[in-house]
């Protein structure tokens, strides 16, 4: 899957990201990174609004989910079930969302669940840094249901 | 104040609001509704991106505390510390966030630690809804922090 070509997928699908213009940075096996502007994320004391913060590791680990399964050629939608934000430091400039994988074995289980009965769960992390500072942190559980 | 200049001011100062075309429906002292068409805030499923749900919920909560210390003259920012958000069903309609204000003795104590401290924290929750369906769940803990 190329990066560019998901990125055009989630501005056409979702606008909300191309309003962000949230931007993949990476897109591997082990690790999505994805950026955005201050600008069109700002908020009322010019830093970035804690929405966008928000999304944008939503996104992340959407997207990590999601590329993960399209590379084994799994057919499924992944769908947010809860999430918890912390917002630990004002972000000033443009942030990135980094998710990397799951676990192997937590991963593998996911898979495994999702073969065996079309259904599997996964709770997948991301963290915000803005200028090479850790300024917050996602958690979300992602349900993937086989089409 | 006003729903009409607070929409505009959000507008104009959270341009992912804007862009949501988030619209203040109730404005009042004990319960703020804010509310969103589909289209903009649509993911690639066709129902509301998560994004977007658990970022109207975060404007209805920030607004019904920066509007209530407003009313009454208390000059202060409001800022979210952390928050989880429950996605309970998809959302395949305009949809609104209702924030209903914490319970008296708790919002008094959160009064009364800003105006004697400087600082105080308020934990508000709101409801999703999705004709007349309950189709979500956020909580947030918000500091005002006297200016």
């Amino acid at each position: 899957m190329d990066r560019q070509d998901l990125e055009n997928y989630l501005h056409e699908h979702i606008p909300l990201s191309a309003a962000m213009q949230a931007h993949i940075d990476v897109l591997k096996h082990e690790r999505v990174v994805i950026s955005a502007p201050l600008e069109p994320n700002i908020n009322h004391r010019e830093t970035v609004f804690g929405g966008s913060a928000s999304t944008l590791a939503t996104l992340a680990a959407w997207t990590l989910v999601h590329s993960s399964l399209k590379r084994l050629e799994l057919d499924a939608r992944v769908v947010i079930q809860k999430h918890t934000m912390t917002y630990d430091k004002p972000i000033t400039d443009r942030f990135e969302a980094v998710c990397d994988r799951p676990a192997e074995d937590k991963w593998q289980r996911f898979l495994s669940m999702l073969q065996r009965r079309g259904r599997g769960r996964i709770h997948v992390q991301a963290s915000l840094n803005c200028q090479g500072q850790n300024v917050g942190q996602f958690g979300g559980d992602f349900v993937a249901i086989k089409s």
